[in-house]
């Protein structure tokens, strides 16, 4: 495999063609953003922790049945996916009031929620990746009316298994952001990354009246250095991964 | 039928409690506010207007089936209805692009929508009524999945005998805004008003270039005085309610 152009730089990751127009070559970045990018700075070993963590939850996923568009790690830092012709919607999944949803709805961070929220993004720079529903995806041509339904249920089953995975490895799935797209045999798959970026995970057995943070809050809140928080994501599902024989590259 | 305590002075109307528990004295006032209440004014015969416009839209649409709050019209300004136990929400259905819509998503105002589009915002005034998703809705217990899926269809229903209704009266119905709750007998019905302040009205036979605006944008927006807008509207649902039959008290 031959790593070609680069098609798009992104916040955290590059993306290069290859000699086979189905793959991408992407490489995880050291920078971290925050606030709509208001809020920019280079972490040293991200790059290298976000391309492990996201390659041992794909294999994790995938062992549970999820279709992904993960092929395989290459490097410390670059992966190769299969490319993807992706929804422009962020899809996110919630299952404890936090972030924009708490402040959103003023409810206290930390409050269960009656029952997992799926909510989607329109991702646009311009316009501030706003709030829409299906009904205004489906009328803004973004996605049809039957597509939403099945990223719907996918987005649903992987709050279910990555809910599982994490409380096995003692971390509380807050919530989490995914994007999913049409893979070059015209499956909906799950795509992008899943990461500590991506998600908020806080530590089952965090001291009492602290949270545990082991995600970007650290950074988005300047509560304290995220590298620590990372590797002890990546250490314990490396652990689980190794414990269910799912091999991780 | 006796007018007792005010129970609540909302925005547009006052709310006052009768000798009978299921029902309610609403006055209709003059008062006009717009952009989260930033902007106010009287506007003389506004009242009166909405008043009578309400009633023959509450009118028009229960006899082509949709069940309401609305008992009758008493006074220029005053009508009873039933007390319903609202849902706090506003819900949205729109048919062109205008608006908060057309701005949020990038749209140029005009534009027709695919299909229509059926939105909530959480009634809250510290909150500044924000956008909410059926999940949503049903997690913060604003209504069960059950009672939404009967609003959503209410909502359709209603969108498409008023897209008729305004038809009929050289009108397009841009988008609007309704309230909906369940009434004394548990069931869920249209409440609160259908008005110039709740509708994007377009004169169907505008000068070309212009659009026409029979509704509270003229306030919104300082295009002009409002009054023989509402009067326009009025006079012409009246005519057809007139040619069609239907009683308007
Ligand atoms: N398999 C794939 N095929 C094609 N595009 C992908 C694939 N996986 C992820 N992407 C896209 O890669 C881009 C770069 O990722 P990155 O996370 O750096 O961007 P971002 O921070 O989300 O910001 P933006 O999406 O606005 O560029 C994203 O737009 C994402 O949608
Ligand atoms: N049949 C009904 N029973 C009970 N409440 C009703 C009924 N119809 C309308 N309402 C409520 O009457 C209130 C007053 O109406 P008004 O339009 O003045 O308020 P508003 O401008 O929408 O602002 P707010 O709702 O924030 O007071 C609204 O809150 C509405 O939900
Ligand atoms: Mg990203
Ligand atoms: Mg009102």
């Amino acid at each position: 495999m031959e790593k070609l152009d680069m098609l798009y730089r992104g916040k955290a990751k590059e993306l290069y063609s290859t000699d086979d127009p189905d793959v991408l070559w992407v490489k995880y970045m050291d920078q971290a953003t925050a606030g709509d990018g208001a809020k920019k700075a280079q972490i040293q070993g991200k790059g290298i922790l976000n391309n492990r963590i996201t390659t041992v939850l794909f294999r994790l996923l995938e062992a549970e049945g999820v279709k992904t568009h993960f092929i395989r790690r290459i490097s410390d830092t670059e992966q190769l996916n299969e490319k993807i012709s992706m929804f422009p919607l962020e899809i996110i999944m919630r299952n404890t009031a936090a972030g924009s949803f708490a402040k959103r709805y003023g409810i206290e961070e930390g409050t269960a929620l009656k029952r997992p929220i799926l909510e989607f993004c329109y991702k646009s720079d311009e316009l501030h990746d706003p709030f829409i529903n299906i009904d205004g995806i489906v009328a803004l041509g973004l996605a049809t009316e039957e597509q939403m339904a099945e990223v719907s249920r996918q987005a649903r089953d992987i709050n279910d298994k990555l809910t599982s995975i994490f409380d096995r490895i003692g971390v509380k799935l807050v919530d989490f952001k995914i994007e999913e797209g049409v893979n070059p045999q015209g499956q909906i798959v799950l795509a992008d990354e899943i990461t500590p970026d991506t998600c908020r995970l806080w530590d089952a057995n965090a001291k009492t009246g602290t949270v545990g943070h082991l995600d970007k809050d650290l950074f988005r809140r300047d509560l304290g250095d995220i590298i620590p928080a990372y590797e002890e994501i990546y250490d314990r599902l490396a652990a689980l991964a190794d414990r269910e024989g799912i091999a991780v590259e």
